[in-house]
């Protein structure tokens, strides 16, 4: 079978890999779609971010789905034949943060395609895959392979969403309208956020976020003034997204969050300078959110029932053999909201 | 009736001001004694913080305590004679926050030796003060006058504590042991905190922590390594109480914090500058504390009952007519915790 | 104008009463839609429920709606003309519970309708009525007015929701499906609640159910069976929505909720006997929840925005002078779901 | 070695069991005091509660602490001769509510002294114990063999507190204080409750309570129009532990409970008639509690240090051959706190 084999920055290769046995409780599923994440792209385009860099090939990718080809022994509730999406979420159900249901913080945790722990974890960019049943969750017929592919990202909002609270009744901000923040309006619109304003500097990707359930759109590098006019009375937003990873947005946020409202911080950024007087004063709540663990299933429900529909968000599908055209066009935010390979 | 009144950094004075007349719901109070406070520091130091500048003379002071001597209109369940705790925080109990229970944010607060708004809003380090009866909370007998003006501290620890969520089995870490750390410790240990780790730069002030409740005090400035021995397994503390607001002690809270652990942001600081992936890869929760509310009435109530000893925490205090004297005492960590004036 | 009064049980009747004088921050709405609801019908039949009994003449009615006919001094943001929905929800604003958020606890609560206290709270089925301007909320053109008028009791359910907690990921189990079940249901879905399954005794109320958003229904008097097939594994459901206010339904929940599981309570019964083993041993959370606040705001912004579609609920809407038959409709299950006067 | 062992009601037998083998991770424990609970009581007087019954000959008991006599292989941290206290509590670690951090909700729960499942879970009241190593939890010297015995009831208790929420600012009800009711009054007290009125209906038991530290204890007997005074103004306290499983306490304790407040329940009764009015129109939540988890290791590191004091609430210590008659002066409330056997 063929992978997607990262060996340094910009230095991806499709090679030739075994396929795995299939043990007990293990599924083999031919993926079908793939995904490019955030994530991926920077192990392409700058061999890793911050301390976790490549070290060895690896295989790329972890927003999969595809059809099971062969059942180990003891697998039930799974068919040949079924379309599954694949959670890439592999924590060990033994260490202190598992038993206490916190797995996404697992001591052992093995996420697809991570250059974090030496030897790297291989990833599910490749032609066959075989994983533990558990990690597969059936599609229903009508969804497509590529919208069922989606389903890990979205529960990484999905679980930021869960992070917030309850957003009855709440006004929301989502800075940064890429993927993941696509998907945090539309996780929090289907959560009962009483209204979404969403920034970013550019108008084609604002463009979409009204698309998809924004109430309303502001683009902070020609209009900052319409998101600072929030800021009277001592704010107010309820809650933010922030899902740029840019310190210009935290920080224009905090000016126009309420007292006591919450930050939900997606996106992955360095260092930020952050004005401790006003979350001091205002009484400020930020928080992360990291991954995601029950929430793919829950994911794979809301796109099996039709309640959400994440096909707007993609905006290109690359066959195996042009990856890199693929990881090139998904780093350029000025075409591409998410891209995903057909394998 | 004399008042310490700042006009200026290093320039402060002892004036003659006007008995202000007692009406329908008020009290007169005769201040007997004054905690001087890091914000009365400011405004002696630097004439301000921030954006906060004295624009005008200002009486300084909000930790007050004294006997009353006379009662207004429609005043009952005080008398004459009594020794009273007064709280510094009055609410509009009008605006949008005070209706939704948040009078620590409230849009109109008139909040003693304040700068904020202009004109300043007077303080309390004066011979006779006019406050509602609600602001006027009775100390009980065999208390001293000097420990009930700590009220006022206490209760900003308390509702820091509050802001934390409930501490039982929780494992805390208290950066800065000065007045607000100490408190914050004593606040903690009151609450059922498992384990009080506290940490500071200077040894006196950390002989001080242990004597009051601490289980163990670090000195970051020599033994930093003790500190970050906390990092195995992800981290070691559910909460942290940052009460320096130094952004190395915030740094360094977050390497030791657990995953979905709180920092309860106490210190004033400027901007800080934050690892945010480390917020994000542990989904750790920095949440700002600011003032009080309902806490002084608890704060008032646990000195009265007995149940934490405020005492150990007062170095220094100082007559009215020394009041320079005090706030130079007050400046200097290595003689002081916390320094009051006898009126 | 003429307006809709109870004696007694079973003594309704169509009044003359003389239209209020429009005071500074008052407004005068000519009411359209007005919904029976419960408590209106406890009233007609029974003269009161428990201790709260009829004592003097007293106008019925809190969930209405019309357009302003005229604006009192000072009145701003609304017009003269503009079609509204009225909160019937007027708490002091003064009180120890208004002061900490908690409206709908006030001590001197004035909801209309309500026998409560003596002289009785006269309610708001009437031509002509006259209400404080932040009571009115403007309902959007196209919006009908008999829709516009469900937002009480959609308000009611909101705040259920609220007390629920946030429905990320929750399956939630509704017991009765009247017009209270069913507006649960809908503002459940609207929160994301991953699966509803509601229960009553009647077919014809829970096709209804299904057709605004249950994903399952279950005839409890014929088929008690598929419902208690839910207790395996110690129980499947994380929320129920008990709205029967039924011994039964309560009882039955416990089996198939799971531990650490919520019961909001919504209906008004008696006396209930309750498993307390059950309770203690799956550790299950039983909550009130009663009326609502700032939840009315919320209702008008979701009908206004076609986010929910409470139409399907209205099976009757009857003239003024057919009060009676109104009355006597409303309180056959068999027929009716919401029913409504048109003035 | 010897074990106390129930064949059916009344009839309790000291019998001769082997000891068991030590395996991997496994300590062989020497039982040196064993207190006698509730649920040991039910067993001995009625053969069981509800539809739990004695099937077979069973090992009663589970508040026990000793000294380790021998170790299994690959145990590290302790030591042959450690004194330890010995949790009760064996979940699988594997199931569903084991992974979401609630191992008291185990489906495969092993709680020592359990006629639950059948074969039923043989106690621990036998002079050698084979323990998993994670289950014992060492004192420190000074600390009496008898107190370390109560770790376990008061982990209930502390895990009740857990299910409170923070108590800061609180005022709790206690009703019911017999040992669970006591120790709840001295976990409460530890962590933070502003004022703490408990109530019985034995003047003896009502003087330990306001011995170990309630603000104020009353005879509802003689006196239930104390309590009631405090329904005034909707109530009075914000968390009320019922720790006496009958129904006339949760009554009257809803009387007296403020709009919003908590409920927990410890005490297990059977069918409780609830007024579900009341719980609605207050939004009152109830909620059970239910043993413990990693509150047993608190329970120990509290009494370790010295934090609380549980030794006065131990009236009564008899030898193994004496069993039957501690288990009748323990169930003698006018004589009996808390009764222990020495082996």
């Amino acid at each position: 079978m063929k992978a997607v084999v990262i060996h340094a920055a910009k230095d991806l290769r499709i090679e030739e890999r075994d396929v795995e046995p299939v043990g007990p409780g293990q599924v083999e599923v031919a993926i079908e779609a793939g995904g490019i994440c955030g994530s991926d792209l920077h192990y392409y385009n700058h061999g890793g971010f911050g301390t976790v860099r490549i070290r060895e090939p690896m295989i790329l990718g972890h927003e999969v789905a595809g059809t099971i080809k062969a059942l180990g022994e003891g697998v039930s509730g799974l068919s040949v034949g079924d379309r599954v999406a694949v959670s890439p979420s592999r924590p060990c159900n033994d260490c202190e943060y598992c038993l206490k249901g916190q797995q996404n913080h697992c001591l052992n945790m093995r996420f697809y395609g991570s250059a974090m722990p030496m030897p790297h974890i291989q990833g599910a960019f490749r032609q066959r895959l075989v994983a533990q049943a558990w990690q597969c969750h059936r599609v229903e017929e009508g969804v497509s392979i590529h919208e069922a592919a989606m389903a890990e990202p979205f529960a990484v909002t999905l679980h930021a969403v869960a992070r917030a609270g309850a957003l009855t009744d709440k006004r929301v901000l989502v800075t940064g309208c890429g993927p993941i923040g696509a998907l945090a309006i539309i996780a929090a619109r289907a959560h009962g956020a009483r209204e979404i304003v969403a920034t970013d500097v550019m108008d084609a990707v604002l463009k979409r976020a009204l698309d998809i359930g924004a109430d309303r759109v502001i683009n902070v590098a020609d209009n900052a003034d319409q998101l600072s006019a929030y800021s009277a009375n001592k704010g107010y937003f309820d809650v933010q997204f922030e899902a740029s990873g840019n310190q210009s947005a935290v920080r224009s946020g905090l000016e126009v969050l309420r007292p006591r409202s919450t930050v939900v911080q997606l996106g992955l950024g360095g260092d930020v300078s952050i004005p401790q007087n006003m979350v001091v004063a205002k009484e400020i709540e930020m928080k992360g959110t990291f991954r995601f663990h029950e929430e793919f299933g829950l994911a794979v429900d809301f796109i099996n029932k039709g309640r959400v529909d994440l096909k707007p968000l993609l905006t290109g599908t690359f066959p195996l053999n042009e990856a890199v055209t693929a990881f090139e066009t998904a780093a350029d935010r000025t075409k591409s909201m998410k891209v995903q390979l057909a394998f």
